[in-house]
């Protein structure tokens, strides 16, 4: 059996950090005179006696370093832990929401889907949409961590290909995990702050622009308007693009070029092939609305830039109806959502580097039919991908399509129609935010789900952060044998 | 350069064999006193005069073995002569069609597929219908025969596997192909006759009951009928399902069961995997329509069982609205009609023992993750599988995903609905039959479908239906240099 204190004693000091984080939202909405502050002092106290208690129960335990296993505990518990604390002030303070909708909207949160189930975002006090926002940025910072110095070690999904990248090349700039992590902490809160100020400059009111970024950067989609971006559409779309994108770039190569060493970041094979696809889909969009209705090109060009990259990178910001914008649209953005962002991002879905891994393989196997003797190597950026990366990424795509479908059907049989049912699983499994469908709230809200449903969606979005390996491992008897 | 003289004499042979087997319409459209047996004389003419000077224009190079590359270019362009040979009767004669409707048809026939762009079958010239049928029938034969002599050789979608069972155990027993075919051809003659015969005592008229003992056999799902089985509802739907399950069985097992060897077919995993699934998915829904609907059991237990073996074995029959059964079913049937029936059968899509193989793969790379030294080896009935084709079956199972999401987004562009294209891309690239959406017309033809909807359908079912690599290896320039 494995020794689980380790694991607990780090979730319980992530707990108390969580509660921590609350003197934000608590000192906002005191400082706006909204009672609301109350909620967040509790919550606050609840997580720092419950995630405290934790800790010291576990304190001797932590001294020896963790197991693969143990990492894999970790890191999934750590998530739902914190989903379930970060729904506190949701469920005591406004706006009052039951345990269900608490938990999947704090998951939506930190697992950065942006999916909600609260209509009337305009009206909730500052502190809860500040709470939210805080959410998306807190788990897309945990998940960059997680992705950079976690996922190559645990192997999952063919990350180990970046074990040497994470380690040995940033190894002489960087020795130690802690440097990786506070080099992630500075670029982050730069961006966050950057977007923030382009956003206020741009005209959006100084707390908007705030929350706003929080969900950028992040690539989470929550908005502190029921019409999401719309309320914004114009330049500030522009802004929004920008970051949407610095959001689901490889972190990696910000730390480098943070060193100095801006070459990789325009090298870097993923994130030209990222670049290059987001112009392709929104161009074909693009054409395909010029062609069919008749709207000014700027308006078109904005809308469909700003929407296609809120889906690529899986923000999942909306400042149109996407669904009266016609099938070919529809279907291209949907493909688009199960692409994602590159690796070591906040983005989430299959991601970029998978699919080019994805590529070579189908094209190495297609040569083979042929001319079984050609040299069976894969390589990418003149490296050789190893079998057993080949091996974990495909995989991972078997199993990303096999929840996907799982998902469909289950929350079909949660009671929601088919195209209701399909949207929802992609946007829970990919991290996206939309769903589409008659059950979805005019203002993109699923608060109509039966609850079966955000159950469902709240284990679809972890699986998916999670990079999904990293869930169903836990589901193997053989995995707790140690 | 690759010598196509070899291959064009094949395909001439077949095109000529093709224009003798239209004799059979054309007796029976004489005998009936019907016109349109003239159409199947013309056409008749036309593929021996084509086929045999093709075939005459290249005798001289014939007489070597054929090359791998001969063997693919032979095997995708022998459908493709044949769906546009096949589609002559559809435009010369009843219902004269124009070319696109015609090949959509044919190649919908000999695909096995099953989605018609007619509607007022009933009251076509019975040559018409029989001439449907037949081109099931004749597809469903060839691609067994390719399934069980060529794909092993060609290494496609990982058949590989299957290279040894198809010679080296039937080795002793038969030992040349010819046999094997020969001895195909017999179990699939009895397989039709006992399905006609079963189907003729059961209530069915003779006529019917030979066009629709084809089309089931063969797993195509081309009716006499406007209403598909809904026409035959009752004792005869439990006989299509036993009929329509053996033609999604392997039929290698069944050539070994006519050897007197019955126990390979029911030891098969494949075997016991497929009818497993089959019984899981009646019973889910069957119990989903009993809580939700007052309905007598036996109504629901044969409808259920006769539409989910229609969509699991590719054949497509209906005999019920299957989107009016609600969500949850339709979303399962969407998920049964992506795994398909068995390898070496008449039955279409990713296949059993892909799938079992792909679970594998998964499991093993879960294992993976938290024992990084356990035994890596697949295993599958006892023996190893060999790691090229675990990555053929990945590729294959990667490559079937992408085309259909490309098919879905084409079909949209080609200015589908989106529930229609994700249906028709489904239909199409896994050779099932029906598609829903508000083009689709109330019997279920698709005949309102633009033009060029048609023809992507005709690209895609032809590359479902030829194992998908078998015809993207033809776009790689390389292969063409030999
Ligand atoms: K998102
Ligand atoms: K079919």
């Amino acid at each position: 059996m494995i020794d689980l204190r380790p694991a607990i004693y780090v979730i319980g000091l992530v707990i108390v950090a969580l509660g921590g984080m609350m003197l934000f939202p608590l000192a906002l909405d005191w400082y706006a005179g909204d009672p609301n502050w109350l909620a967040f002092l509790q919550s606050g106290i609840l997580c720092v006696v419950c995630g405290g208690a934790a800790a010291l129960a576990t304190a001797n335990a932590a001294r020896s370093g963790l197991t693969l296993q143990q990492v894999f505990v970790l890191t999934v518990f750590t998530w739902v832990a914190a989903c379930l604390f970060g729904a506190l002030p949701l469920i005591l303070g406004a706006p009052g929401l039951g345990w269900t909708d608490a938990v999947f909207e704090a998951t939506s949160g930190l697992t950065t889907t942006g999916a909600t189930v609260i209509v009337g975002l305009d009206g909730l006090p500052p502190g809860a949409n500040l709470w939210r926002g805080m959410l998306h940025w807190l788990g897309g910072l945990g998940i960059v961590i997680i992705a950079m110095l976690f996922l190559p070690v645990m192997k999952v999904g063919g990350m180990q290909f970046f074990r040497s990248e994470g380690f040995d090349t940033l190894g002489k700039v960087l020795p130690r995990a802690l440097d990786i992590s506070s080099a992630l902490v500075q670029i982050y809160v730069v961006m966050t702050l950057a977007c923030a100020v382009t956003y206020a400059a741009l005209g959006m009111g100084g707390f908007d622009a705030v929350v706003h970024a929080l969900s950028t950067v992040s690539t989470g989609g929550f908005s502190t308007s029921d019409q999401s971006f719309a309320k914004f559409a114009g330049p500030l779309e522009y802004a929004a693009i920008v970051f949407m994108l610095a959001g689901s770039l490889p972190f990696i190569r910000f730390i480098q070029a943070w060193q100095g060493e801006w070459q990789p970041l325009w090298r870097d094979r993923q994130v030209r092939a990222y670049l290059r696809w987001n112009a392709y889909a929104v161009g074909a969009i693009v054409g395909y609305e010029l062609l069919t209705h008749d709207l000014p090109f700027e308006t078109v060009l904005r809308e469909t830039a700003f929407n296609v990259v809120s889906v690529f990178s899986g923000t999942g910001f909306t400042s149109a109806d996407l669904s009266s914008w016609g099938a070919f649209p529809f279907a291209l953005l949907f493909a688009v959502g199960l692409i994602g962002g590159c690796t070591s991002s906040t983005g989430c879905s299959v991601k970029v580097f998978r699919w080019l891994i994805l590529f070579e393989a189908v094209k190495l196997q297609l040569r083979r039919l042929y001319a079984p003797s050609a040299v069976n190597m894969l390589r990418y950026e003149g490296r050789t991908v190893e079998e057993d990366v080949v091996d974990a990424v495909i995989s991972f795509f078997t199993l990303f399509m096999l929840t996907f479908g799982l998902l469909s059907v289950a929350l079909s049989l949660a009671g929601l129609e088919f195209e209701t049912a399909v949207t929802a699983a992609w946007t829970a499994i990919a991290n996206v935010g939309p769903a589409f469908g008659p059950e979805v709230h005019p203002t993109g809200a699923l608060l109509a789900f039966p609850d079966a449903a955000k159950w469902i969606m709240v284990g679809g979005m972890l699986i998916g952060r999670l990079e999904l390996l990293a869930v169903y491992v836990l589901f193997m008897p053989r995995f707790w044998r140690g």
